[in-house]
């Protein structure tokens, strides 16, 4: 017989590893332990199930091929033994075995193993407020939080999501398909705070209420209230009470590490389970991985943890390959998180703006509103990309991008160009393909790139919408110059005093009726004509010209 | 007064350098000489137009909010003046004047430069038959060329495109969607020669003829004939003379170099003009960029000549820095090359299969069929990936991908790759984004790198479509292995006398009706599933088992 290989959690990376191993090792024991009832399901599907854009629920416990992945597929096709409703409770690292309960009939049985595998998994935080256990207040992480969803969805027209992370706002977009009325209420003053930096997160929020979700931020929920039937009806936060027939509770998750911990395995400063670059915990015959693991972040050489599909399906092959006698290495991860919502593309990758100087660096940011690609192809899209940059070194270290444009493409890239140590030097020439149904003749990255190159070089002068929204609200002397044509300004433009309207067109023969002496701020729809228009006025002599970066398309506040 | 820089060529690559010097010199006298009435139009925007898809022809010519990029545009937003229909006939280096003509008038006159840039562009290929001057005979180079393929485009059922490379396939594409009857003749082999390798491109072929295309490849013209009115009725090949009303003849372009080369500059091997990396010529004060010169290929480190607009526009702002005294770089090109036809997706970066032979480097290939996104989100399809990376080292040369599935994001991805030096080991862990509506947690990189790395390892062996189609056609003793489901089997698979239908599902519990002995060769419906096989075979002692990579999806043959 081959060596015992069992693997504790059988939802997404556990499977994972089964799958390398065996095809690595046709002799190995392999065997799954899983506490649910449920297997190798696509808990990525479940808000798009909720959604309706799955139509059955079947799709997400089944094979591209349309084969149901479970106990019998996993024997059949695999020679994987899975062990489902059954807990492992303990284990034994000097014996080498698993103590485990059979959850149906309470029968105790002990597993022995040669390698073991922790796929535990995350668990859903608990907020403290009363009212939780109410009827109608659901959460969204396993296939039976959907079903039983999906089971009220018919009669609610209200519905309030606690909590604006991915799955929160992966909730939020389902139910406003359902045409429910949606309000999401967050403790932290912006929507998804561990994926997006702040502009771009308010720039997202705005566009999300133009499509109806109500949102409430920087507020504290205190209690969800009921009715004498001990159904929900109402969240009560610190500022108001919101009716409800339906919550979902989505304030986020924590890795699932209490065996590990039982087990007296090394968890790590992010509460997650500690392994080294094979994924090796510190007992080397117990490997962990996926959600119950933290990760070496690759920019700012910290631990972080992200409990993310990819990254566990790409540790799956490592850990395959290590249970049966490799020496693979997972190197570490950059954070890429990526998510649609309406119908709009929202990514990032590396460090965000802030944690880029938490974590040491000097930081420089250029962002661009632009079109994902030709202006004249029918299907085309903007979108706003963010990027962060080593200031002294012109090295990238992050990038945030959020539109109805591709932008999800250009993340990609830009983990890629992160992965490899690019600079904005070297970027800006990487040979990316063009075609008027992909791209732009420049591609959005190297714009972005280029205009991060004219910051460095002093040629191009940004001003963020936050910055320039607090200059409008104080009493300073500046010229407001929207230099878009009469259409686009009719059509939405900053009401000010200050303002000035001159078509780019105009502005050389028209230099004169702006104001010497004073700071200009010049704006327009994406930012590249309010650039032209700071190098014009700079080559007439004006001294103070700051441009919007990324345009009227970065600015997240109210429009005339 | 400032320098004074005189561009020659107005159509993409010039105006570019005008604006990016502009931004940078305030003072420079910057002019743009440019023989044909039009300037800065969108020129890869005409197949669009010519489709339908463009509305309005004028778009090209505009800016995206919407002004007309004419004389008056770049004199007003741009201070550049531009003289159209206005030839440059000589350059006298050592005045350093050009000699120009008005076209109109006749007139000469003689221009001063400091700096002179040539974006003079290509020149399409006359091919040598009688006939070409028929009417209903044209190009599609030029914006003319659509208008008078436009005022003919109604009343023609039949069209015939002569030559299947980028700008022939788009036509075709553009006269499919005019409902029109369109045939292609192709004197090479195959479609798109210069971009696909000869396997893709013949699955390419096969999804536009189920499309309506028809195809005579390998093919050549003798002439075309047209009736006592002059207007053209058939093309006569070597094999078959075919009804044509219309006929576009899209057999390539040159640089057009005549200007350099009477200047005395170097002309490079490929038959562009020869520049170093700051773009110069080898006169210090001459510039050249765009469709006239050549390029370093970054994987070959040959002189290529590639007439891309994307290589153009990063050009154009090397160019833009050196005439007004900076010293900016441009690396090279790996060639990347992206391309819509009907709903397909096509690309390709760096060396293909048979260049990178060529090209000296020992080559290994691997090919997977792949889901764009999971397979439950909606709008999901499939795509061909082909990998080809150099063998004792595992760098990744080049890619290839063809399908309706997101193919081009990943060749970006790819290109990125490929221009900071990844081998397959690295790449498999770059931290790309995952969520349903954009990828695959394993995303198709990671799974078509992978594959690269299991055949790298021994572990996964496959044929092409190609060797098994031939061993198909031989007197070989073999199992053809199908492990599809039934349904999918009935729907389309390979009949032969040597095939079997075993699921995969079924596989362990069935081997022993597969003759030990005889090699074994699997086939699935993108891959995966047969490279299971091999591996499920091998472990039950089957010596030679390969598995088709790609699966059926590779197959550009007819199923039954």
């Amino acid at each position: 017989m081959g060596e015992k290989i069992v693997i504790i959690g059988g939802v997404a990376a556990g499977p994972k590893v089964a799958a390398r191993a065996r095809r690595l090792s046709p002799q190995a024991e392999i065997a799954i332990v899983e506490r649910g009832r449920l297997i190798s399901y696509a808990g990525c599907g479940m808000p798009f199930y909720l959604a309706g854009q799955v139509k059955d629920f079947q799709e997400l416990f089944t094979t591209p091929y349309g084969v149901k992945r479970d106990e019998e597929f996993f024997l059949s096709e695999r020679n994987v033994r899975v062990f489902t409703l059954t807990e492992a409770v303990a284990i034994n690292r000097r014996k080498k075995e698993v103590a485990a309960v059979d959850l149906a009939t309470r029968r105790e049985s002990v597993i022995p193993y040669d390698k073991l595998v922790l796929a535990t998994g995350s668990v859903p935080v608990v907020p403290p407020f009363e009212g939780i256990g109410l009827q109608g207040v659901h959460r969204l992480n396993h296939p039976d939080d959907v079903q039983k969803i999906m089971d009220q969805i018919e009669n609610v027209d209200d519905a309030v999501i606690i909590g604006a992370g991915m799955i929160g706002m992966e909730a939020a977009d389902a139910l406003v398909r359902r045409k429910m009325f949606v309000t999401v209420v967050e403790l932290q003053e912006q929507i998804l705070p561990g994926m997006l930096d702040a502009d771009l997160a308010a720039v997202l929020k705005a566009r999300l209420e133009e499509r109806g979700v109500e949102f409430h931020l920087g507020e504290k929920v205190l209690r969800l209230e009921g009715d004498e039937a001990g159904r929900v009806t109402r969240v009560v936060t610190e500022k108001r009470a919101l009716d409800a027939a339906l919550v979902i509770i989505a304030v986020g998750v924590r890795p699932n590490v209490e065996l590990a911990k039982a087990a007296g395995l090394t968890i790590g400063e992010t509460g997650a389970i500690s392994v080294n670059e094979y994924l090796q915990t510190d007992d080397p015959d117990i490997y962990a991985l996926g959600d119950c693991v933290e990760n070496l972040h690759l920019v700012s050489r910290r631990k972080v943890y992200l409990p993310l599909a990819s990254i566990a399906a790409r540790q799956g092959r490592v850990v395959g390959d290590n249970v049966v006698g490799g020496k693979s290495k997972f190197p570490g991860v950059l954070g890429t998180t990526v998510l649609k919502l309406m119908n709009i593309n929202v990514g990032r990758t590396g460090l965000g703006e802030e944690q880029a100087r938490e974590a040491g660096f000097s930081v420089s940011v250029a962002t661009i509103g632009t079109h994902d690609r030709t202006h004249y192809y029918p299907e085309h899209g903007r979108f706003l990309l963010k990027l962060i940059t080593e200031a002294k070194t012109g090295r990238i270290l992050g990038a945030q991008a959020v539109g109805e444009g591709d932008a999800v493409k250009r993340i990609d890239v830009l983990a890629c160009a992160i992965n490899y140590g690019a600079g904005i030097d070297d970027l800006a020439h990487v040979d990316l393909g063009y075609a008027p149904p992909f791209s732009t003749p420049l591609d959005p990255v190297h714009h972005c790139v280029n205009t991060a190159r004219n910051k460095a070089q002093g040629i191009a002068k940004g001003i963020t919408a936050q910055e320039l929204y607090s200059k409008l609200n104080s009493q300073d002397d500046f010229v407001l110059l929207d230099v878009r044509t009469p259409s686009q300004y009719r059509a939405g433009h900053i009401e000010d005093k200050r303002a000035l309207l001159i078509p780019i067109g105009e502005l050389r023969r028209r230099v004169g009726e702006i104001p010497q002496g004073k700071e200009v701020i010049v704006v327009c729809a994406v930012g590249s004509r309010s650039y032209e228009a700071q190098r014009i006025l700079e080559g007439a002599g004006f001294a103070n010209v700051r441009f919007l970066e990324g345009g009227l398309q970065a600015w997240p506040y109210e429009l005339d």
